[in-house]
């Protein structure tokens, strides 16, 4: 039974921190209980119900499958649906008209036939990726649809009023979704895209922050917790492409709101998000460093710690900048471009430092650690360079 | 209308592509086909269609939504579907006891409070990433199933014979999906999963083989498009997790087939997906050094660059073994251990070499690029050894 218990415990718990991480999760779930309870009015209204019947059921059905998180999603799911049934049910009542001219004995045959050949077809559409992005609910519900209306269209003849019953219904549905997700406190996925990319570049900014301090310390001193977590922030970069891939399609749904119009280049955070990947990566193997026993020799570490510091900090001040470009949206962080100018002398400095000393009494093995650092962070550089390139147009 | 005939033909060139990809995928779609019109004869059948009346519309609509392409989703779903509407339907009518004991007006809002309370609750229990991973289809159509019953039962007063016939059809409707689906040219998310598993890491090791050639070469030869192709196959790598993760979670369904028992560990997959996908991250720290302009001078290169050569050699080598023992199941790859210890031989070599040769004529600067590859290849080196080690549990 004490298990029983501190489950709960845990469990609560847990439901407690999810709440509080974003609280439009709350919000959320009772937008949905909402909608399903004003849509489940029609069942108390003796002039609807008259008018649908027990088709007054799909309405419910349509909330709860179509209501998403995001505006943009569920507006997606919406539109799909919508004209999936629509056109599902036109093709169907054409079947059927179809099928009745051939005689008693064939005619399910015919129906039968048809069925097979949509759902074969239409199944083998959703592999298409394009297909597969943005309109495979909108197939499977084709199928249902098709499906439905052409084999109980045989028994009860009324194919037309059933299908004109369910298109309505479903409309219904979907407006009840689509509006109470739209004016209670909407998530826009297009917001939630933009600061993704915006927080993900901040997070390399952190740990190029927190790297320089990290990498010379002296092996006495140990690290808080509280910096690992920073230096760790950069995991998360490295496999956000998913997400960010399912936000700019639900954004592409959304209409204008805030500060984007309708058609918002939300291909361009992609390219944004894919660059500030490929920088992880680098982050990633400088993080290897860091974890690998052979650190630089303190004789080397005095000559260039400062700069490689400096081409660190610089780095992350640019990145940083860049982040805080993205979520105000101001045209072009001029400071950005210094920060990344500076950050490339404090290169040529490490570079020539290392050219111009003579480096007689060191063994060219203690300077390796140092210099990988130094030519990874280099191509950091380069790849925060292509960043507010990108962040620019 | 030349316009319209081009963009059919690009159409059916794609189909045909997606279909010699994988012809599974053009077996997927007859066989739903042929579900659909199996569980469509329902309908013609006289007898059946006495007992289930319209409802036999359930069954179509679950072999629609339940039948996936891999077996573990098709079950996954279909139990899911099945357990949920259970559960729902015994609560909704739960539901309907405790407010049949109230008055006539307040009964429906009783109702409506049940289906706002379950419909909330249920929506933020979708949030738990453990319950989304595994159980999201089955908590969205307990809403469905609670709502609909709990709305509709207030009409017909039937609600327990409803419930009843909701759950054989959508029985019915699972059991086809599920058994066309196992017999007829499975697809296990299992095999795909450990397929995946195994090609990635090849790919690492492709890439690798390729590398030494690629780096040494001198600028006049022209690499082939070819060779190229192969460079770039670790990109899919980088971003194979969610894919992977899905995988995992489809396979946890499945029974036991072929080389798979039922609880094979397929969390061991995603650990070895992850340090592949660490080691891929190095790669691509290493084809920025392959594309930047600052390669090793010739001097350089004729010192090291057989060590170097046969550092990538060996560890492509070794990857491509461990690669080999995974798709083939035995039990340890002691040549990939070789492998290993020949590049680390080799790794070593260069170490010395760039301590014991006193370098006295040549700049420092330029055996950075060069320095900085062999410090890569010993990470990456390190990271197969890793890959090896979790292989072998």
């Amino acid at each position: 039974r004490d298990k029983l218990r501190s489950k709960v415990m845990e469990f609560l718990e847990e439901a407690k921190k999810l709440g509080k991480e974003d609280p439009r999760r709350v919000i959320h779930s009772l937008k949905v209980g909402l909608a399903i309870c004003l849509v489940s009015l029609f069942y108390y209204f003796d002039p609807i119900y008259e008018g649908f019947g027990i088709s007054a059921m799909w309405a419910v059905m349509t909330v709860v499958v179509v209501f998403e998180f995001s505006v943009g999603a569920t507006l997606g799911r919406g539109v799909n649906r919508s004209v999936a049934t629509f056109v599902a049910g036109g093709l169907a009542v054409g079947a059927h008209r179809v099928s009745s001219f051939c005689g008693e004995t064939t005619e399910p045959l015919v129906l039968g036939l048809f069925v097979f050949l949509f759902a074969a077809v239409v199944t083998f559409l959703r592999f298409f990726p394009k297909m597969k992005a943005r309109y495979d609910y909108g197939l499977l519900i084709f199928i249902l649809t098709f499906c439905l209306i052409c084999v109980s269209g045989y028994r009860d003849d009324e194919v037309l009023h059933q299908a004109n019953v369910r298109l309505s219904t479903i409309l219904i549905g979907g407006a009840t979704a689509v509006i109470i997700c739209c004016c209670i406190c909407p998530v826009w996925a297009g917001d939630d895209l933009h600061d993704l990319v915006a927080v993900n570049i901040e997070k390399l900014g952190n740990f190029l922050e927190g790297f320089g301090g990290e990498y010379f310390k002296t092996g006495d001193e140990e690290s808080k917790d509280e910096d690992k977590s920073v230096l760790k922030g950069y995991k998360d970069v490295l496999n956000s492409k998913s997400t960010e891939e399912s936000l700019a399609n639900y954004a592409k749904w959304e209409p204008r709101h805030k500060r984007f119009r309708y058609r918002h280049p939300w291909e361009q955070y992609l390219k944004i998000g894919a660059i500030t990947r490929q920088c992880a990566c680098r982050i990633e193997a400088l993080n290897g460093c860091l974890d690998s026993q052979n650190l630089a020799s303190p004789l080397v570490r005095a000559r260039i710690e400062e700069s490689l510091a400096k081409m660190s900090k610089d780095c992350s001040y640019a990145l940083k900048e860049i982040s805080l470009a993205i979520k105000t949206m101001t045209i072009w962080p001029s400071l950005a471009k210094s920060h990344i100018a500076n950050s490339k002398i404090a290169a040529e400095n490490v570079k020539s430092s290392l050219k111009t000393d003579s480096w007689p009494d060191t063994d060219l093995l203690e300077i390796i650690p140092a210099v990988t650092v130094a030519s990874l962070l280099i191509d950091v550089i380069s790849c925060t360079e292509k960043i507010a390139e990108s962040v620019h147009e």
